[in-house]
């Protein structure tokens, strides 16, 4: 019953995106109702991973059921900041927080084989990509909540509050507790994309939904306490602030020009040349000319794009391949002493064109990379101009950025496809 | 002739705002042609500090000569950020970097009595408060620039690049290396904020400036790296993310209301109360009702005011106490197992109204204390949707920070007060 009722909302969105180079899906509820994706490897012939078990055995309760103490359960709220236009969500909510795996154990590592209690979040003993819903997410739309429903903080009409009626997913790259992304192979790089493509299908058309982030925090340096290759994806129900800023700059610019401002950024990035750090068939990647962290770069489709699922299927294959060897590079942007390469703190998040019709069309696929490392051991922290003022302050250049990146990408081996 | 070039520039301004409280203002150019200027406490009799010396004794090259392998100097500039909207000031400029202070001394310090050569930056054996022109700023103006001025990166119509002509200034809070601002006396406070309303008052003057914002990074946990209590001042070329977002909010409020939002939004925070912290007769301190930083304070005037220069005698007095209480009850936020208050990280500023005429209407005076400790020994880091897209997400709610710094501040000893 609860597979069937799962199907009906969701499968059929999952499917649109199904087919494609062979991934293997398939979805289960975990035991307190979050949904669970798996996505595997095209099959080789060699070590084909048997089909996942569909339960959950974990005595997890319903995550929608009514309060220990009775009533119904609360979601995550955003109150909007009247200072700035933005929405703040903050954790308003409680929801029960039993069963959190015990620190020894990783959640997100495969159960152990034959055990009778799941530490982790992921119920089945072996997996390639799993993506499921987060625990204890910053969005949450709950059962019957109408997303657009507005009320009062302390009945001041300067303070509207709204639930945070979005989605928070978790992506696990690898069961392989202790790889990174960078590590690996071209195939399973496949895989993530297809797995982004299918959760960006899906969430774009959950009433409610801005837009969808998929991205990687990676590196104690930015705050991941979990080791685990892992990223998330986030369906936001307000446009963010950095999306907005980009939809009036482009919709300014339509309307003086008639033309696409993200389109012709990466032309003007391939004519200018000096910060294009590799091209391949079907994408470009450049440091942006007003790159603002001591590390960034951007990697665009050549053809517009609104988002990952409008990649055909050459493009995602030449994405995979250009995806690895960009984060390859990164991982040899800095050297230490020795010459071995200092892995980077980054975050990489894909901007998607916004879900309102109204502005889909102003958006433009392109993944950012950025660092806070500025030097080896050394990190830029947002201090007053950046934190109190928003103003970011460059200790570098771009192009400085870009040099060390095209020599760093020269170091880099090849990713390995596997074919299949 | 320096001394009197410099006098018919700042000279007038600065005296706008002397005669207050007795503070002693002394203003000198220091060897290479930067500004200094001491603001000494009002003398109580006792330890008078004798004047100032006049000169700046160090072999320093004038900072304007021209380079060593010829062409004239090259100033900060910052580039259009086309796809945000945001000016980003980059190190384009490569100011020589001799004379460095050697890290073994610091820079802050006063100069050692008798020593021949001058390590640090001031070249006094003591001071009470010290403001001088940062070495090596993001933002200078070269003589005869400019600052309108704009050209093209790589020719491109899609980015324009200006001068970073505006100013940083270091504001030195005492000579004692080893105290913290939150142990001066009121006294002392009073002297700041007397330079902190000088050099408002001046650098609003100056051709180019859009706003000016004093504040202090306080703690290694934000990248601090110079222990002796200092705050710095910007002079911004442009507006600020920040205060352009409240700019646009305040103006749509006032066009549907005709009311003035910074003022009604204190109004509201009194009414609700339940986020206000402190209340003393000319200021009230409240926790913003959509804080997004894991400790966020607001501090602000009952009475509208443009900027810090526009509170009077008695307000200012007000601010020194109600300054130094909220500080000292910030550093006991935390505390420690043994009940040890943990000193608190934080950045504190001021937002003063900008300096368009069209705009300064809009502004509301009011300090901003936020902090990324969110626990004893855990940071909130700038992840993905903070980094990436420019969307904070809280782990907190407003109420609970401001019942905690409540407590805080019932434990903090009142200001002492060298009545003078």
């Amino acid at each position: 019953l609860v597979l069937f009722r799962w199907q009906t909302q969701e499968m059929l969105l999952t499917d649109l995106a199904a087919g494609h180079r062979g991934v293997r899906r398939t979805a289960i509820r975990m035991a307190d109702g979050r949904a669970l994706f798996y996505c595997d490897d095209p099959p080789t012939g060699e070590d084909p991973l048997p089909p996942h078990r569909l339960d959950d055995p974990r005595p997890l309760p319903d995550r929608f059921a009514p309060r220990p103490g009775g009533g119904a359960p609360v979601g995550p709220q955003m109150r909007y900041d009247v200072l700035t236009g933005d929405w703040i969500p903050m954790a308003t909510h409680r929801m029960d927080r039993t069963f959190l795996p015990s620190s020894d154990t990783c959640p997100l590592c495969p159960a152990r084989p034959g055990a009778a209690y799941q530490d982790g979040e992921i119920p089945d003993t072996d997996y390639d990509v799993a993506v499921f819903e987060n625990r204890f997410p910053s969005f949450l739309r709950l059962p019957g909540q109408d997303p657009s429903e507005e009320w009062l903080c302390d009945g001041d009409v300067l303070w509207p509050v709204r639930h945070a009626a979005g989605r928070c997913e978790v992506v696990c790259f690898s069961s392989d507790h202790s790889t990174s992304l960078s590590e690996l192979s071209a195939t399973r790089m496949g895989t993530i994309i297809e797995a982004w493509v299918d959760r960006t299908v899906a969430l774009e058309a959950m009433d409610g939904i801005a837009q969808v982030y998929c991205f990687e925090n990676r590196g104690p340096e930015i705050g991941v306490t979990l080791p685990h290759p892992h990223g998330q994806i986030y369906g936001y129900p307000t446009l963010t602030p950095r999306t907005a800023a980009m939809m009036r700059q482009a919709g300014h610019y339509r309307d003086r020009t008639g033309r696409h401002l993200l389109s012709d950024v990466m032309e003007a990035e391939l004519r200018a040349g000096v910060r294009v750090v590799m091209q391949t068939e079907h994408f470009v990647a450049y440091v942006p000319e007003a790159a603002r962290w001591p590390v960034e770069v951007h990697l665009a489709p050549r053809r517009d794009a609104a988002g990952l699922a409008d990649l055909r299927e050459a493009e995602r294959a030449d994405l995979a391949l250009a995806y690895l060897r960009l984060m390859r590079g990164l991982d040899r942007f800095f050297v230490a002493d020795d010459g071995a390469p200092i892995p980077l703190p980054y975050v990489s998040g894909w901007h998607q064109a916004p879900t309102d019709p109204r502005l889909r069309d102003l958006g433009r696929l392109h993944l950012q990379v950025l660092s806070t490392r500025r030097a080896p051991g050394k990190l830029k922290y947002l201090a007053g101009s950046e934190a109190g003022m928003g103003a970011w302050i460059s200790d570098t250049i771009p192009e400085a950025i870009a040099e060390r990146l095209r020599e760093a990408l020269t170091e880099v081996e090849e990713p390995e496809v596997r074919h299949v």
